[in-house]
C-alpha cells in the first residue's frame, strides 16, 4: 500500500533558518549550536543553519560551527538567494558570504512564480533564469553541492506551468542536485501537491518538498509529495515557522518510520524523538503544544472512565502506535469518572505499587472525595503522587506553616504576606514577603522562610499558573481551583490546590509544589 | 480540479461531546449553552451536545437546552451507544435516556472493528450487528433521525473488510440516515482514507467522516474523504479532543469554503470564524494556539523585513487567502496592521456605527493598545462595548470608587474589603464587605456602596469567572487577566480586567460588569 523507501531519501531540517522566522522565536548562536547537536543526535541528514551575510547572527553561527561544531552524521547547509538581477554571482557579496560560510552544501532560494519575478524581484523572466543558472554554476565550480528551493512553486505552476518547469530545468542543467518545490504560502492541499510533484519528476534529477501549514495540511502535503515520488523532505522541529509554521518534521519522520515502515534515523533513535522535540522547545523558549502528534504531552493521554481496564489489557486497541517507539508514554487522566483500574495504572507509572486491591480502593476513595471537592488530577501528577504517598504513609513533611495572612491595598499595587514556619519540633519563626499581588507575596514569604534550611527552593521556578472557578453559578463566591507548574534542573511538575478563594487555592498548590520539589531533589527524606 | 458541493452536505460539530474529552477541558452547562449559541451563529448544521444518561452534566445540558436553548439554524444532536449485549433497546436505560433527551436527531456509536467487538465489548460479531439493528430500528420507530458513528472503522476495515462493511449495511438497512466512518485512533493517512471511503460509498445511504489527529493528518484525511465522496464531516472547534484532538472544524470549513469554493455557512458568516474560535477557547479556558490555520493570532503574521512594502501592496503574493475572509487580520510583526475591519464588524454587531474610517482607526488603536497590555475582547463583548463608547464619548459614568483595600487571614477564611464611593459631585462615603476571599469581599463592598442608589445591582448575578496568567514565564509575578460573566433579567454579559495580580484584574472586570449592567437596564443614562 505504501511506496518503498528510495535509497537516496533525505531528511532536511530547517529549524535554525525557517523555523526561526516564527513569531516569538529568537535563537542565539549558542542556542543554534545546541539545537544542531540535538538534530545530529536524532539523525537527520541535513541541518540548514541560516543565511550567512544576511544578518550578523547567521554569519556568526557559521563561524562558530566551523570553529567548534562536530557533527557525527548530519551535513550542515548554508542558505542563500540567487545573485541580484543585472550582476554576476562572482561579484555578488551575498553569494560570496555563502561561499565563505564554508559548508559542503548550499541551499539557494530561487523565484519560480512568474508574478513574483515581475512584481517582487522587478526583473524579467529571462533574467531570473540567468540568475539561477549563473549562481548554481558558480557554486558548483567552487565544489559546492547545490540544492535549490523553488519559492512559491505550486502557485507558480498553477499560474504559469511552462515557466515553473523552465525554472526546474534551469536548476537541473546548471548542476543542482535537488530541486525543492516550495509551498511558500502554505495554501495547497494534498491532491494538488501529489499531481504537481508527479508532473515535475521527469524534469529534475531529484525532487524535494517544503511545505507550510496554512491550510492545516503541511504534514499531509509532505506525505503526498513523498508518495508521488519526492525523495527529499524539508521541515522544522515542532513545526516552528512563520505564520502557521512549517511542516512538522517530528511528525513527518514518525509517519515515514512507523506508517510507511521506512528506516530513516539510525537504529533506535526514533525513541529520542520526544526528548529532542521538548529540548528544542525549551531552547527556543516555546511552551510545547500538548496535542502535538507523537511527542505531545497529551498525545497518548486517555480520559479513561469505564474503559480503563480494557486499555490496560489491550492498549494497542486504543492507540495508533506504541508510544514507547517515539519515547513518549501513555497517560491515564484521572477524571471524575475514573475508577480503581486507572488509578492503579497511573500510580504504577509514578513508581508506586498499588496492585493490592484494598490499598488501591483506599487511594481511589481519597481521590474521588478530593475530586468531588473540586480537585482535578488530570494534569497535576505531582499532587496525585503526594496523595498516593499520603495514603501509603510515605509522604515526607519538610516544614509546616502554622499561620499566614495577606494585606493588599488597591491604590499602591503592593501586597504584604506574613507567615510562621516550623521545621519538626523547632520553634516557629516569622517571615514576610512583598509582591505585586497576594499570591506573589505569599510565594515570596514562603521562599524567605525556607531559604536557610532548603536553599534550592529559591531556584524553583513557577513556569505556569492556571485558575478556574468551579461552581460558576456562585460568581466570586465559588470554589477556586489553581494549577501551578514548577521547574527545577530540567524536571517540571504540576500541582493543584482548591479553596474558597484564589489565595487559599494558590497557597495549597504552592505548598504541594515545594514539597514535591524537595522530595524529588533531596538525597534523602527529612 | 475540486469536486462540486453535494446538495445534502452536512457540517457536524462535536465540540461539546468529543471536544470536551480533551485534557484540561471541563464544560459546565452554561458553558455548553454559550458554545451552542456561538456554533448556531456561525452556521453549522448539527451540534452534538453530549451523552445523556452517561453522566449528570450531559443529562442536565439537554434539560437546559429543552428549557431555554433556541437555535436558529442548527439541529441539536444527542449521542449514545447501541444497546447493551443480550438486552433490548426498549429495555436499555441508556437508550431510554437518549430518547428522553428530546432531540430530533441522535448519533449512535457502534463497534465496526471485529477485535473491539470481541475484546472490548466481549460479545459476538452477530450480537453486535443485532445491537445496531435493534437500536437503530427502535429509535427510528420513535420518529428519531439516526446517524451512526462506526468506531475504529478504518482499522476494522483493514483487519476485516467484510465485517466492517456488514456493519455499514446493518446501519443502512435499519434506517440510519448517515453512516459515519471514524478514525478513532487517528492513525490514518489521506490516501488510505480516500480509498476506503470510495469503497464504502455503495453500501450506505450517505457517508460521513470523523477523524482524529494522531498522524497530524486529521484535516487532510477529512478533505480526502470529502473528495472521495463523503458528504458529512464531523469535527470540533479548534480541534479540541482527546490525545492529539479531533479534526479542526474551523480549518475544514475554511478549506471547503475557500479552497473548494463551497458555500456552507450562511452568507458572510465565515467572517465570524476567528471570533467564534477565540470565544470558544475563552469559554473552554484554553489558550488559543497562535499557529492555528486561518484563525490563529500568527496565521497572517509576517516577519516583514525587506518585503514589508511588497506585502502591503501585493498581499495576495504572500498569503494563501485574504485574512478578512475569516475575520482575521494581517499583522506585520514590526508595524502592527491588524484589526480595523474586524473591529468595524464587531462594533456593528453591537449596534455602533463605525463606518467612519477615522473613528474606526481610533477605536482600533485603543483596542490594540489594550490588547498589547493583555486585554482580550474576543469573549468580552461588554468591555468592548464600553471601550467603543469611551472613544465615541457616549460612555456613562454611574459612580467612582476613590480607593479600596482588602485584608485576608489564612486561618479564619474571611476577607474584609473597604472602599469609598462617589456619585457625581456628592461627598464620598465608605463601605465594607466581607467574603470568603478578597474578590468576593470587594464585590460585596461594591454592592453595599451602590445599594441605595442602584438597588438592581444587588440582583446582578456573577455566573462565571475565569482567570488566566499571561506571561507564564513569570509565575505568580505575571500579568493576570480575568473574565467575568454577569446575568440579570435574562441578559448576560462578559467583561475583562487586567492587572499585576488577580485582585486588581478582578476589580476592573467587576466595575465594567456593573457599569455595563446599569447602562443596559436603566431607562436613561445618569
Amino acid at each position: 500500500m505504501y511506496p518503498t523507501k528510495p535509497d537516496d531519501f533525505q531528511v532536511f531540517d530547517t529549524t535554525l533558518r525557517d523555523g526561526a522566522q516564527q513569531e516569538g522565536i529568537r535563537l542565539t548562536v549558542p542556542d543554534r549550536l545546541r539545537i544542531a547537536g540535538l538534530l545530529d543526535d536524532l539523525g537527520v541528514d541535513f541541518i540548514e543553519g541560516g543565511w550567512p551575510g544576511a544578518n550578523p547572527n547567521d554569519t556568526a553561527f557559521f563561524q562558530a560551527a566551523r570553529d567548534g561544531l562536530r557533527l557525527r552524521r548530519a551535513t550542515l547547509v548554508a542558505f542563500g538567494a540567487t545573485r541580484r538581477a543585472g550582476s554576476s554571482a562572482a561579484a555578488d557579496p551575498l553569494t560570496q558570504a555563502l561561499v565563505e560560510a564554508g559548508t559542503e552544501v548550499v541551499c539557494l532560494v530561487a523565484k519560480a512564480h512568474d508574478r513574483h519575478v515581475r512584481q517582487a524581484l522587478k526583473t524579467t523572466l529571462e533574467e531570473n533564469l540567468a540568475m539561477i543558472t549563473d549562481t548554481v554554476t558558480h557554486l558548483r565550480a567552487l565544489g559546492k553541492r547545490v540544492f535549490v528551493d523553488c519559492e512559491h512553486f505550486f502557485n507558480g505552476y498553477l499560474d504559469n506551468r511552462d515557466y515553473a518547469l523552465e525554472v526546474v530545468r534551469a536548476c537541473a542543467r546548471a548542476g543542482a542536485e535537488v530541486v525543492v518545490l516550495c509551498d511558500t504560502n502554505g495554501g495547497m492541499l494534498p491532491g494538488q501537491v501529489a499531481q504537481i510533484v508527479a508532473q515535475v519528476l521527469p524534469h529534475a534529477p531529484k525532487v524535494g518538498v517544503h511545505c507550510h501549514n496554512d491550510s492545516g495540511c503541511a504534514v499531509a502535503n509532505t506525505m503526498a509529495a513523498v508518495e508521488a515520488g519526492a525523495s527529499h523532505v524539508q521541515g522544522t522541529v515542532n513545526g516552528y515557522g512563520e505564520r502557521t509554521g512549517n511542516a512538522d518534521l517530528t511528525t513527518i519522520v514518525a509517519n515515514l518510520e512507523l506508517k510507511f515502515g521506512w528506516s530513516l534515523l539510525p537504529a533506535g533513535q526514533l525513541r529520542d524523538l520526544t526528548r529532542v522535540a521538548h529540548a528544542v522547545a525549551e531552547i527556543a523558549n516555546q511552551t510545547p503544544f500538548p496535542r502535538q502528534p507523537y511527542v505531545g504531552r497529551s498525545a497518548f493521554a486517555h480520559k479513561a472512565g469505564l474503559h480503563a481496564s480494557a486499555i490496560k489489557v489491550e492498549a494497542d486497541l486504543y492507540q495508533h502506535i506504541d508510544p514507547d517507539l517515539v519515547g513518549n508514554g501513555m497517560r491515564m487522566l484521572i477524571s471524575d469518572m475514573a475508577g480503581r483500574a486507572s488509578i492503579q495504572i497511573k500510580a504504577g507509572q509514578l513508581g508506586h505499587d498499588l496492585e493490592d486491591r484494598r490499598l488501591a480502593a483506599k487511594v481511589a476513595d481519597r481521590i474521588k472525595a478530593r475530586e468531588a471537592a473540586g480537585y482535578s488530577y488530570e494534569a497535576a501528577d505531582a499532587s496525585f503522587d503526594l496523595i498516593v504517598r499520603e495514603q501509603l504513609g510515605t509522604r515526607p513533611r519538610f516544614f509546616a506553616v502554622t499561620n499566614w495572612r495577606v494585606f493588599h491595598t488597591g491604590n499602591d499595587d503592593l501586597a504584604q504576606a506574613t507567615l510562621r514556619i516550623k521545621f519538626g519540633q523547632e520553634a516557629a519563626t516569622a517571615h514576610v514577603g512583598e509582591g505585586n499581588g497576594p499570591v506573589n507575596a505569599l510565594d515570596k514569604a514562603l521562599r524567605a522562610g525556607l531559604a536557610a534550611r532548603y536553599p534550592m527552593v529559591d531556584q524553583f521556578e513557577l513556569t505556569d499558573y492556571r485558575v478556574r472557578l468551579l461552581d460558576a453559578s456562585h460568581g466570586t463566591d465559588a470554589i477556586t481551583r489553581v494549577l501551578i507548574d514548577t521547574a527545577y534542573q530540567g524536571l517540571s511538575w504540576t500541582t493543584v490546590g482548591v479553596g474558597g478563594n484564589i489565595i487559599e487555592a494558590s497557597w495549597e498548590a504552592l505548598v504541594d509544589a515545594v514539597d514535591y520539589g524537595l522530595m524529588s531533589h533531596l538525597p534523602s527524606e527529612p
